[in-house]
């Protein structure tokens, strides 16, 4: 342990396992970061002068080796550490003695929210091009164009195109996209060399690191940096949050549309029953609505941890790093399984255009043309609505009604040829060529940190 | 697979993983309750004549196999199979093709209602015992009586006594204790039987797996059945809040007497900093607060799970069984470690004596001996705290503070003994005999279900 | 203003509208039990002595006044007054300066949590009577007894009744009512005489009060008393989630039944749109949803609220009021107009017969009967999934299908006659004749505690 | 109403009641905007011929007429009207009839959006400014420069200056700057022409109106629009909450550092107890924390409403306006009290001190100054530690211990000038000249808006 000088005895195991909670299985995901924070910390300690070349270049040996051993996955967290910094440290030491050194100017405080920055970069910049991917896979299923219901109050509003479908979410999935890009800049701050709280009193150059390890720039007042611990998480798990609720609006909308025979969905998507033969359940469906519950109560485990504490560091904040890997593993897979399946999804394009007639869809087309004939809106408005009522009284469609019964019925003169294209189902003006800004930020970002990975461990 | 004579391809493997999730690790703590529930059920087909005496037998013994395997250790589920159900049924079917016909007159909807009811019983009893050990925990505590300080708005409020204070958890944890109880009664009802949503059109005898499971009741309507789940579990874990509710507010007041100095945590419950030689921290007390917000995240998960779903079995709610699970091993840790820890602190009596006379905390008892003397309530509440201005700006405290003194500022004729006896710190009154049931309800019913199981397993 | 003594400076008016909140709006609701309350607090220091008879008859005396000008509307809460205690006591010290008394013994901690106990008592009567009146409407709507779908996984399930479908519904509100009654338990304790947060040093007589009052017996310990705000508002809202989550599902299965044409919900409960003439729109249902959502916030502000304080009275405790409000109102809201529109839905039986078709509804029954002529479960199972693959393909469901094609695909011999009766719509086993219990407890609480209030308050 | 022709039966009037909720009071916010959007919309309506221009004037002249009256407080919402939308269109068809064409092209779902994008920009601009406001009290109490303690885990960690502590709320508010920012670019985005969901068939100009109202861009897809609702809410409300949060945290600082007297609050921000004289309670601070928990609620209200819904309009979303504007009533307000306190507050650095000393603080700078002397961090690092428990057992702290004493229990050899300047508590390195930016953005915004509002209501 890196600390118990002043102890008279040690912590019990069962304590120790309770704190240390489920560190082992998290820290496994911050190693790689834990270490090449550890060499840029070295080598600005070595550029200082704080450290001495030769002991520094020890450490740094030292790092590189335990970075070679965790890549072949032979570097393992074990329970009686209690951390992935403690291990980290632990394993230079074993290697040479100068590593007892490698912690001076540096706190566990700010060594964990530099691996928990480090981390949140890399997931952003992945979840930005999942994102792109399911964009690219609604781009594809809108190929499929044909006509599309659009609801309101879960009733049948007005014709759309699938075309026009897709591009709405493609549309929102870039504000999702904007909103992570957002949260990045926040995140790409250097908290390292806030110490414990309130900094260190060594000479310590903190723009170097900040450069080392690709940082936009230094977070400078080392109290709020340590105090920051859980926001960035907030604020992504929040951005992860968004995209869920919007995954659960899809998978209600092909739950439905797939149960009406709207939209089918492969086989291969579905899962059966054990009692009823009968049954084909788009079981991942529910699990991404039931997913979201999940993200959502992720949000709300940070948000409230953060909230009853003062500032500084306080253990509270561990949880935190426990709610955000929950939401980002359970959020890419889920976007990635729905990527996979949107592009499969088949229309039935007949069963469209009969819930779209017997919703009388073209009330409003209708309406429109009314008014421009010289109708005040609210009193074609109301003509129409008349006119339905006439029609649900007959049992019949918009479709199967001729023109001069409408006419009749709201006193008019349509034409046949106004009422035939007045009433058909088609929408061009709907129909919508999906343009999206694939990830340039992603990809540059990317390869700029691989860059600086490099750099640090050498190649 | 249980299912797929209607299906033209398999589901894929990704798919399966998501649509799984974590019920492999999940699903493990359900094998026992899976087994004994397919033995009642099977001894019920048996009986009715369902299935014939032979038969029934093949898959009983089979059953036990499994329940000796898996009680050694040697059952193990694996990802390929989609849950406990079908994990068992498998099993079964190996050892006996008669396994083919123990899911008549049964559903995985009911069956996994099945499971998590007995699994909620169980732990519902354990959690009843645990909170018993920290109310013992807390008369231990009570022993070392002492004066303790009271607050309101966390300033200083009167002085209490030490098992006045322990005594008020204890009652406290007896209404968690109640609400765990009134759960359990709702969770003890019997499920098998509801079939997928319906029923079944078999003849079953529903009150016989009743009796042989240890139920209190059937749960009679199918489909309210197959719709409640989720709802015990929510329930359950909102009793579960609350008591980590109350285990942050222990935690919170212990975090901030000890720093003070008036409560005393041993050493080996604290952990130090890697930074600071100063630092003696309690992160267990900041670790359960932490994770009371993870409890109220799983509750926010589940009632929203539950929230966005139609009647009937959903998919969704396959979520409510990872976040109970992750509710009952937090909160049960919890409790056991602060039950460990209460009795071991110490109270420092000369530093709460210092605190309270610093608060003026004898300012009400004060003002209640001017009403006793004739002066009205409110006023001499005014001359009260006349009186402490008067030593504030002296810099004293009542204990420094003559009876003459305080005569002349309150214009009253307070004898030198009242003063005396007002401004003691004691309070006789509040000290405590703490009483509290111990939980025969959960020592009765553990016998009676270990009695269950051993008839429907065999000695 | 009921404090001051001790203060240099008088508190800024913005400052004490920030600390009021929505105290005037909310607290108009507490003035009834606050009279009540004090004239039992006051009878009983007149009973022990601590006020003489004349000067306790005077304060009963202005209590009765202002209670009367309470109940003419005459009484009004204003901003200048920190709340409702303040304006009561106020009041009375203007017709008698007796008033300045009776407030001994007595915080303003204890009085809120006698005024909110009583308050509870009430609106917990009052949802039981609403649930029941619920539960009635569901009865009333179960005597349109026809065939109604079961849905899992939003697909067709199995057929069912709607006698059936409307008693799951009260058997789940049944466990609902349960929990209002469990939670009354708790709620029905006495706080009064818990003073600040440790009791008084006067001889008052709780059990006195807890007669006089109604409750069922004293909330024993006073640092638990004072702690427990908020306890009882949290078990309360978390019932009323429950309740309201189950309207959300009814609201949730109604829009889309009556989309579909199965169920019709009665014009006077829709309004349509601005825009589109086709729309006819049961708002109510979707707000109802969308409330389900807002009592959640307030379980969640209350929840968290508790949390984040040490215990001992804190005024953060002030905000589980603004919740616990706010969520009554509209949970009662809610009910009743569910109970209202539910006896006027009208069900479109032969759409019904028509989804059932064509979900293959009947599967599960034939299955069934391929078991009892011998076929194992497992394979009948598959068997049945084979047939609907053949039905698809021809576009038929099982009530366009003859039994020889049936007997052929599947390789069995059913007779025509059971092939009808297995492919039979009807389920004779699942019309249900409903049964609850009206709630006898509310009853009887309520006539018992209006003549608690009588008692008190005179004829 | 604007809807009516199909229906046979109006809806009863509680239904419309529980409808329109709060509206009527919410609604009154939004009354400027949804004339202001309607000037708009007539405007471009006449631009493109759709209305004639006569008719479009007398619309336009109408609906100033409304503008002023609404200004002078005569125009008023009442309940018989639906919503804001036909109260407005309401007024002005009862000034010129060719209000009944004020409508066309138009949707109340593209309507009420616009509103809310009008209100929310002018609440965060006025947040904005709000939140510069804080930080300008934080720099004007910094001027008070003083020494300040850091806590980590609630214990002290090292020893800071007043200036650093409001410097890290200072650089902590400008990331919610930020966020408030980032949110206002996708709120910036004109919703109107999307109609009810699918636009519309009349040749509109949304680039005009973008123009007319100041929006940055025209939000293009329909659907996606239409969608929106209650995503930038929720971001709004995100924001929010992490303000709060961090107004919670000061909030529990305060209430701690003041408890223990290192800080002072001045008299006029507390409240006393109606029964014990001693007290002084920082109300407003409890009441902050509280609220932070609200707008939380809020937060999960907004999200779960959005979860459990499909795309495109539904009523569901109604409730995000009440969340939202709970939400930004109460920060603004805690906001406003929060910096109108903090300059007031009074710092007894002599309590610092001595609570400094108390908690070992210079212990870091000791281990620092060992490792400059050559000894390896940890063993420094352990030595200190062995030096704190020397100065326990006899009671000292490090300002009453030698560098005698000191140099004989680690064993080194500092000397007498370095171990005073070594346990000093001044860290002039901490001292810090706060910086931040005054929002120009907001300023310039604002000043933008008021221009469009002029330009479109005429001066």
């Amino acid at each position: 342990m890196l600390w118990g000088g002043r102890f008279s005895k040690k912590p019990k195991e069962a304590l120790l396992e309770f704190n240390s909670g489920e560190n082992v299985t998290l820290d496994s995901r911050l190693v790689t970061y834990d270490i090449l924070g550890s060499v840029a910390h070295v080598k600005m300690l070595k550029k200082q002068g704080i450290l001495q070349a030769k002991e520094a270049d020890e450490i740094l040996n030292a790092l590189k080796q335990i970075y070679k051993k965790s890549e072949n996955g032979e570097f393992e967290l074990t329970k009686d550490l209690e951390d992935v910094h403690t291990a980290v440290e632990n394993a230079v030491t074993k290697i040479t003695s100068n590593g007892k050194n490698m912690h001076i100017a540096r706190s566990r405080n700010d060594q964990v929210l530099l691996d928990m920055r480090m981390y949140m970069r890399d997931e952003i910049i992945n979840l930005l091009e999942i994102i792109s991917s399911m964009q690219e896979a609604l781009t594809k299923l809108s190929k499929k164009d044909s006509v599309f219901p659009a609801y309101t109050h879960t009733r049948i509003a007005q014709p759309i195109t699938l075309s026009f479908y897709c591009d709405s979410y493609v549309k929102s999935l870039d504000r999702d996209k904007g909103r992570l890009m957002d949260c990045y800049k926040r995140v790409n701050q250097n908290p390292l060399g806030a110490g414990a709280v309130a900094g260190t009193s060594w000479n310590i150059d903190r723009k170097y690191t900040t450069e080392l390890l690709g940082f936009e720039s230094v977070q400078e007042n080392a109290l709020d940096t340590i105090s920051s611990r859980g926001e960035m998480e907030a604020e992504f798990v929040f951005a992860l949050s968004m995209v869920m609720m919007k995954l659960s609006k899809i998978s209600e909308e092909l739950i439905w549309l797939s149960q009406k025979g709207l939209v089918i969905i492969p086989d291969d998507y579905c899962t059966g029953s054990s009692m009823m033969p009968n049954k084909k359940n788009a079981d991942f469906l529910e699990l991404i609505r039931g997913r979201t519950a999940r993200i959502y109560g992720n949000l709300m485990h940070i948000l409230i941890t953060l909230k009853g504490t003062p500032s500084g560091y306080n253990s509270d904040s561990q949880e935190t790093k426990y709610a955000l890997l929950s939401a980002i593993n359970t959020t890419t897979l889920a976007i990635q399984i729905m990527a996979d399946v949107l592009p499969k999804l088949e229309i039935n394009e007949s069963k469209v255009k009969e819930e779209l007639e017997q919703g009388f869809s073209q009330a409003t087309e209708i309406a429109d043309l009314l008014v421009k004939k010289g109708i005040p809106f609210r009193d074609s408005h109301k003509l129409v609505g008349e006119l339905i009522q006439y029609c649900e009284s007959k049992g019949k469609v918009f479709g199967q009604t001729s023109s001069t019964e409408a006419n009749k019925i709201m006193n008019v003169k349509l034409s046949e040829k106004e009422w035939i294209a007045t009433t058909s189902l088609l929408r061009e003006r709907l129909k919508t060529k999906i343009t999206f800004q694939k990830s340039d930020f992603a990809e540059n970002e990317k390869r700029k940190l691989e860059k600086i990975g490099q750099n640090l461990i050498g190649a």
